[in-house]
């Protein structure tokens, strides 16, 4: 447990390249995606609560959601702030920061995805050595040391290593990249000096609010109305006056590039296994294969796989599942729609989404 | 309607390269796979029943499908034998003729497969010289005139021409032979001189049973025995002596082959169009693209495909199928199981039956 350490959940976005699997109303991070038995929102809470100790963890997620959320996880209606629309992931976190500031005062809070794969060693250390480089100041990353050259990742530089105690492996991070393509990618992964951008944020609460009412005012005053209404009975009056016109912006645009420039921003590399399980290719990767060569997420004895390798199949229903002579296939099987797609066009399942969209379908 | 003419339907064999869609209990002649409003069974006696007559088809089957057999199509009970037990093309089409002479004796009866499509102009026409063919002593049968080169049919070999009187595209066939390689289908085509063998045969009742009693006396004589009890309270007696130890045969192998080869059977060309429907790849060809360039056997509405060409979807469940970036891909969706192969490995859809059947799967 780190002393005065608080984390916040954002519980968003609903993975569109995981339909039908993922839905509107059934996002990715309340599934199961590992078949761990818990859902990645359960998996991030099961990861984060032994470093904030009880009460420590606020999620932050769409109104529609509180209900599954709090069926979920082990966290308090209180620790729950449900946000009556999206309005970006700086919105979200800036909220819980400035909640937690009324509540508890400077604290130091860290922001992780609620829909990340992490596992390995190393993840507590490296927020440990976060949350001391939090405390002199910075805004500072978790980079993940890359494996391979990918090119469905941000990165964040790593510079100078600054001299922190009880930080050994904090550097400056002067700034970070949107996804690259693969030569890109490659001479990053040469270079040994950047790492993969995994959205995980820990800074003092006051340090990010700042920072927040020296770039957006506007946004940071609103949110710093809401959060003192938040806990009273001003807090449906505060949000429907503040919410709907703050700006929309994801931290990374809002806080961290524009402080890394400054100079403000230090990353702490973590040689832990991470995974944004963005795609079904990235899915099937993430799942061993079994002795036909097959990635089954659910109940393997569904599955018929012949002269196929690789593939992917979600046997969702209890129907069987038998694949012939297809590699690299992708197959979800769900009570209402069935997926049948490849590994290499998994980045595209966005183009179903968007053809059912068009014709109005009731399955997103 | 053609005088003292009989057809004989053998309906049989569960398509195992259409499972899903077909299984041993449902097999495909029970299926609608055109997407006409018609099952295969429905469609054949429609299109024999104007040739015979009312009460002139005759349906040989398996007795677990009576019930569905005499529930889709307008015969009377009498006119369905249930089997009870497969024994052969062979058996089938002999009882049939055998109950046949003793109802109504030495009639002309010819045995159209319940499962095949057949569409264009030109067969009844072609029936009706097979008959004054029969009529005149041959086993007739009609050939189908090939329009590619195809590998996956048997093909009868068309010799000098015949001077029947009323047959005037009659010639004699020497011989047949099983489904070709590639370079031995293309000569055929070139040739001109060979028809698909579309299984239908022609010819008097006592010239078949005459050659059964030649060349397999034992099946010939269990055959006229059941037969001879059949409208009786004795048949259930005469099935149970008889029927379980006469040899499995296919008509092809029992009679039509060695006759070729004495000189006894003629073939009259057929140029209508006529497909056997044997797997997912044929059944593709059979149906219109739609504008995405899927072929649908079902409700179209339920397809959603994306960068995909070619493919089948049989979308059998209500479910919303999507595809994409896959060309010639088969899908079928039934409540309990789903098919992802190729058209190319259509033929080879066996093997899940098979490995299904390996694994004591109920879903066959």
């Amino acid at each position: 447990m780190i002393p005065s350490f608080r984390v916040i959940v954002p519980a968003g976005g609903s993975g569109t390249r995981l339909w039908p699997l993922s839905r509107a109303g059934a996002p990715k991070f309340l599934l199961d995606l590992t078949g761990a038995g818990r859902t990645l929102l359960q998996a991030t809470v099961d990861r984060l609560t032994p470093l904030t100790g009880p009460d420590g963890v606020v999620v932050v997620t769409g109104s529609r959601h509180e209900r599954d959320v709090l069926a979920q996880v082990d966290v308090s209606r209180a620790n729950v702030l449900a946000e009556p629309s999206p309005r970006g992931s700086m919105a979200a976190i800036g909220l819980a920061a400035a909640v937690l500031v009324e509540r508890e005062g400077d604290v130091v809070v860290g922001s992780f995805a609620a829909d990340h794969v992490i596992s390995g060693e190393g993840f507590a250390d490296a927020v440990r050595q976060a949350v001391v480089a939090a405390r002199a100041g910075y805004v500072v990353t978790v980079g993940i040391t890359a494996t391979h050259p990918s090119t469905a990742f941000g990165y964040v530089q790593a510079g100078e290593r600054l001299d922190v105690a009880g930080a050994p492996d904090l550097r400056l991070a002067p700034g970070f990249t949107e996804k690259p393509d693969a030569a890109t990618a490659s001479a990053y992964l040469d270079s040994g000096g950047y790492f993969w951008n995994a959205g995980m944020f820990v800074v003092r609460a006051e340090v990010l609010l700042g920072h927040l009412e020296r770039l957006h005012p506007a946004l940071h005053e609103g949110l710093r109305i809401i959060a003192a209404a938040w806990d009273t009975d001003r807090r449906w009056e505060a949000v429907e006056r503040h919410w709907y016109g703050l700006e929309n912006f994801a931290i990374d645009h809002a806080i961290a590039e524009p402080v890394a420039a400054e100079g403000g921003v230090a990353v702490v590399p973590g040689s832990f296994e991470w995974d944004d399980v963005g795609d079904f290719s990235t899915l099937a990767a993430l799942l061993p294969a079994d002795d036909a060569g097959m990635h089954v997420l659910g109940d393997a004895s569904r599955v018929v796989a012949v002269d196929t390798l690789d593939g992917l199949v979600v046997p969702g229903t209890g129907r069987t599942i038998a694949v012939l002579g297809l590699d690299d296939v992708v197959v979800v099987d769900t009570p209402d729609a069935v997926l049948v797609t490849t590994r290499e066009r998994a980045q595209d399942v966005r183009a179903v989404v968007d053809a059912l969209k068009a014709a109005g379908s009731k399955l997103l």
